[in-house]
């Protein structure tokens, strides 16, 4: 069911409906539209005008929430910062953190695919909003992110040095920004193991998953105690439902 | 999951359950079972004698809704309807209305691939049954309906003849009935735009969704104040509720 | 979305997530977790080692259903036994039953395709477990199943001697267990018709469904008033409802 998205489209091709009449019947149907799209990787200006979403925004008529566009993820980063501040708030981590900032290491790991860059956009957007954290992103040189949602972290070519001291590693990887879309490396040497953690300041290891197991990630790290990712992932049922309670209470 | 609907079929081949099993079945887990079929638009007596939506009715039990069939297609009909009565009886409407019958256009339209039959069919039907209404019925020669259902309506070749004065314009493609299943024009001049609006009286302009913008309907129309299918297309779910209620309480 | 089973898999190929990972996240969102596996019916030690479920109730961390696994399927044998006790408990037949074991006949029939035999292995072992049968099998030769199911069962390769005063005829195709997932035979003489039925004692038929028509059973038998087929399928779900009760409940 290909959805026009194109104004004054001549609709003689494949797409079957224009999202000008599909938006609004779905605007008739629920309260609340949620939305997943995803980025063609091929062209940077297209993926990054959210095309999809934004003429969903346009003609629904009711609030359209975020479940992964093509540039950005909100939902997984509210649940990310939720896990990162229910870890700090334990009662066997509060006294560590009180009266500090903990150190969030976004770093790069390498993958087979090309992925879209929205987990790593939004986290750090998200983060820097939080302002709450000692904020350092590492990543291959040329693997740099969009400046207006990383701007406020530093960045942090090697990987080693970035790790020092961290409290939460957030582990993704993300295709190339500038040269768009692109795997520039594979190198094995980006991967989390128990020996890079041994730098950190025991830090807890976050993924939004799926994670390729010793591609991403070393079984070590996703089985050991370091690991949050299934708490996180648990988490974005509440904070999914967070913020579907706020739009219904009208805040 | 490929049914047999054929009596006494043997199915050694690609069929791996008979209605006869499967529809007893939902029989025994539902209330009431809504169907859709489609129609081959190959064997004219093949889609025209309902086999599988009988099949349904015959075996299952329990009573049977059509979401659309192989010709016919009945809730849309109902929406159809409860929209132009709903439209009739606004408050700014009603007067203008009042002690006359509107004027029903139902029109062919282009469009790019061979359509079923099966809203314009069940539209004639309901709008005679109704009998509320002044009907008009325009296509290209040789796209006559089958008689049994526009029996009662006047059928018009001249769209600007037929488009004079109508209150309300039903706007829809189909292939053809007679020499079945084909696509005999796509002729542009068969497409609604607000200069053929101009020669009825401010009719208010119907269709049942999707349609191909531009190539069906114009933007100006499906754009602009005279366009009621956003409305109508919701309208659908209160039709549904109301055939649903009206079963469940056994009506 | 393929998962990945292996232990310690580098997820460099086609699957993309793994069961470690996507397992306990369903144990986060779930209470109860209902899982359908298929077996290749190529190697047998995998099917029978039964990976797939095992993994699952291993990493949830919740009860986890088999709605049908690579070589068993007790939700349905639940059902069966449960059919089979319900007729004989009705007002009719309950006087006959006194007092006595119903005679139980599990008969392969014919299929096009090579079928698991997960409903066979299963029903073996469940009118095992009951205890209440004279319990008889028959098949072709060299398509035994699994003693560790059928132990306690006379099995016998004369489907009319088997059928000699039946209660209940089961009906169900399997692919050979020993030379595994082979078809010896696709015989017509195997499948159940109304003057086979003559032997038995007005016997019951089941069958699991969905079946082939005049391939694994006659039509005179499914539309006759021995079969049991249609009561037996509305069963499943009492059955699965009986299951999940009883864990929701702490048993």
């Amino acid at each position: 069911w290909a959805l026009e998205f194109e104004e004054e489209a001549i609709m003689s091709g494949n797409t079957v409906e224009h999202v000008k009449d599909a938006a609004p019947i779905m605007g008739k149907y629920f309260d609340i539209l949620c939305i997943r799209t995803f980025p063609s990787l091929k062209n940077k200006e297209d993926d990054y005008s959210e095309l999809y979403i934004r003429q969903f925004i346009k003609y629904a008529g009711i609030p359209i929430v975020s479940l992964e566009s093509a540039t950005l993820h909100p939902l997984q980063s509210l649940t990310d910062i939720i896990t990162m501040q229910e870890y700090m708030r334990g009662p066997a981590q509060a006294a560590g953190f009180a009266g500090r900032k903990p150190k969030v290491v976004l770093t790069w790991a390498p993958h087979v695919k090309p992925l879209p860059q929205c987990v790593a956009n939004s986290f750090s957007q998200w983060v820097n909003a939080w302002g709450q954290a000692d904020f350092v992103i590492t990543h291959p040189e040329d693997y740099e992110l969009a400046e207006q949602f990383t701007k406020g972290a530093r960045i942090e070519y090697d990987q080693s040095a970035a790790l020092k001291d961290a409290d939460f590693v957030y582990v993704k990887n993300w295709s190339t920004f500038r040269d768009y879309g692109k795997i520039y490396t594979n190198d094995p040497e980006w991967m989390l193991t128990n020996e890079k953690l041994a730098l950190t300041n025991q830090a807890r290891v976050l993924h939004c998953l799926p994670v390729r197991r010793n591609v991403e990630l070393s079984d070590e790290i996703l089985d050991g105690a370091n690991s949050l990712v299934t708490t996180q992932a648990g988490n974005r049922v509440w904070a999914a439902q967070a913020v579907l309670a706020a739009i219904l209470r009208g805040e």
